[in-house]
């Protein structure tokens, strides 16, 4: 893919692997979004996609799993 | 955490960031997993988990997905 944008987010208040697994299920739901990369331990979330991705869709989505952004 | 066991896999038949999303949500549901990571471009699937994980588990919930270990 000639054009990529990778991002990074922490997001706050994931406490198991059901936590990460909802995250990762809604950032991937986002059009474009191609690599997904949920860190329990820091809340590091990156994501890569085809095309610039809003961080508006990002908060959303990690809103939609029950969490907030840092 | 002391101990940290850090696996990668080769997912086939993802074509789009719905495929990661679904992969990443089955994969985290995996008891002890704590950090997923799912490339769609390269199918590669990196999973930590706080203890070793089974790779039985791990093609189980990629099956259940609807994909499968290269």
């Amino acid at each position: 893919m000639a054009t990529a944008s990778t991002n990074t987010y922490t997001v706050t208040g994931m406490t198991c692997g059901h936590c990460v697994s909802s995250v990762a299920e809604e950032i991937g739901k986002i059009d474009g979004v191609t690599s997904v990369n949920v860190d329990l331990a820091s809340g590091r979330v990156e994501v890569t996609a085809d095309a610039p991705i809003a961080d508006a869709d990002v908060a959303a989505a990690v809103d939609e799993a029950g969490y907030a952004l840092a």
